[in-house]
């Protein structure tokens, strides 16, 4: 690797004990940016509120420009403009996308990458054509074992220069469960920009790393992919030297919306004394959400929030309430989520070094103003 | 103040040497956000990329439900329903706003408060009515020496609880130049959430902090309003004990769009050797911008680049674009924008207390890679 573009694209690491927020990881969080929490009161969140993560640039993307190919182990490679995948029978699917790094900020110690506290998420209808309807059109050979997403956008990412690119096993790719979509609306809008304009890969149930944007090319291979993406970065591991586990589905996690208002500074949360309704909303990537538990005093008791009826398919975040009487002083509120596959939050951190599917509980600490102030 | 406010409502302060950015500062920083530099390729920025700075939390605002009062010293008080609003005739305005703390991250010492880099900006087309048209009538008493807003984002600031609250000199509020707006609509749609739906100010050519969203009450008075926003906040100052100057108007700045492609993590520039293309955006509050310098050597050497033809009137931004010959190594790109009154920008810091109006060049670090590779 050139000297001047070593020193400039590190290797990954892991923040010293006390080491504060780095300029490179502020950056980073100038960018991309969560959904403020009270934003958890939309049942399909406002543009500009759904998180973003981008890894590189955003490409300037023309729609009328843009063609999708679909290629590799495939008897008839596909070339298609916006308005060929537009004359398909298109689906609509609501979906609840988490960042795979949600969490990573709070860790001890601290991966340095993208510094998300827990607010790395939002859901949205994605309109798109199902990927296994183009793949059937292509006909796919009976070697392949893999699809590869390549998106156009370009970068380097510790030391290797790429196009960002994932894979998906052929099962995933030509299931139905989840319906995995070549998305071209955005909440019955063309997609933002940032949302991978003009056409993206919508994986529900998966984190955001399958979800590739501005999608140009899907190629079938005989090989499991190993780019970077795949092999190298979005991997649970302990060390730098294991090959890891591949992080795939999100986790069940719970928000509440922070109840009161907030300081300015310290975003510690600010009521008056009574009772106060509490509310958020849930989801797993694995199962459906089952059970929210909500804890007024930092998770040494707990008791069940009401889990309002399910709307908007499977793969969309469910909402649930509760209330609590409030008392004059400090509180910390905690909420943890299960599914119906028995995976709940975990109260203490589990601990991987990318930081990837941290779903250690919400922690709320709010301060109750004495009676009459 | 009650002991447990006071111990998370803290006065201002500025970081310690080598101190990393705080927990806190991050809150901030994941919950608002800037605008990714390479969006300065729009003219108009597009929805979730224009910068977004929200004090407290974003009310839950229903358009059916709002109401303006506009009161105080006027003879006729108003009371005005969205649909009030849109029966008035409608001025639209294209609008460059950049956050008053833009830039604050890059000095030292560090002002704690949310964290800016460059790119606390955007560009958007505004529609309202004028607040002018509203003051005449309302009938404004002559006693009058200010107009203060309201909006309805509520919360505590260094110990204050406060509803967030801004005011102008009569002056500037029945000036036509710049037209103040009380708008509900940007780039033709209703206001998203976390730019003040459904009604906010828009005070062309001054920072942000005078745009006040959720904008409920407009209150004519007989004194200057000494409110925390406008007499503790948003102040330059050079100590704590001094009251200081008020932040007004933007002071003069260019970005460039960053050429070639990023490292993930440093976000330094990758390219090769040859003739590239640079391009941006330059803009000031006082006069219009008449010149943009750009360096490729960190500041030792200058060359004007291209202004192109300003459009969309005074108060939106000015594209310019040069050209530069990239040879293998590091450089440092520099870019500078000045004004018609003179006004230009500074290439050492002009620090103040709490980290406003700092306009320092933007500086692009870029690695060019050897010829070949």
């Amino acid at each position: 690797m050139d000297r001047d573009l070593a020193a400039v694209s590190l290797p990954g690491r892991v923040a010293g004990p006390g080491e504060g927020i780095s300029p490179e990881e502020l950056a980073l969080a100038a960018r991309n940016h969560g959904m403020p929490l009270e934003a958890l009161r939309y049942r399909l969140t406002p543009p500009g509120l759904h998180y973003v993560l981008v890894h590189y640039d955003i490409p300037a993307a023309e729609a009328a420009d843009w063609r999708i190919g679909v290629g590799g182990l495939v008897r008839t490679p596909l070339r298609l403009t916006l308005a060929d995948l537009r004359s398909y029978p298109s689906v609509t699917l609501r979906v609840t996308m988490e960042c795979a790094g949600n969490g990573r900020a709070r860790l001890t110690p601290r991966p340095v990458s993208q510094p998300w506290l827990v607010e790395a998420v939002g859901t949205a209808e994605w309109t798109g054509v199902p990927l296994r309807t183009l793949l059937r059109e292509a006909r796919v050979e009976s070697g392949a074992v893999e699809a590869v997403f390549t998106g156009a956008d370009h970068g380097v990412e510790r030391g290797v220069e790429q196009d960002y690119r994932r894979s998906l096993p052929l099962g995933v790719a030509v299931g139905d469960d989840p319906e995995v979509l070549v998305a071209y609306a955005m909440n019955g809008g063309p997609l933002p920009p940032q949302h991978g304009h003009p056409v993206r890969l919508v994986v529900p149930g998966w984190y955001g790393m399958a979800q590739v944007k501005w999608l140009c090319d899907i190629t079938l291979t005989d090989t499991p992919f190993t780019g970077f993406q795949q092999s190298v970065a979005y991997r649970y591991r302990q060390s730098a030297d294991e090959p890891g586990e591949p992080v795939t589905r999100i986790a069940p996690r719970a928000l509440m919306i922070p109840p009161g208002f907030p300081d300015f500074m310290s975003r510690t949360r600010v009521l008056r004394p009574g009772r106060t309704g509490l509310e958020g909303r849930a989801w797993s990537g694995h199962a459906p959400v089952v059970r929210v538990e909500v804890s007024s005093d930092d998770g040494r008791t707990w008791h069940d929030a009401a889990l309002d009826v399910p709307e908007g398919g499977g793969w969309a975040w469910r909402h649930w309430h509760t209330a609590w009487t409030a008392t004059p002083g400090s509180h910390v509120l905690v909420t943890r989520a299960t599914d119906a596959d028995g995976r709940t939050q975990p109260l203490d951190q589990p601990w991987n070094r990318g930081g990837f599917g941290n779903n250690l509980v919400q922690r709320i600490p709010v301060v109750c103003l004495p009676d009459g102030t």
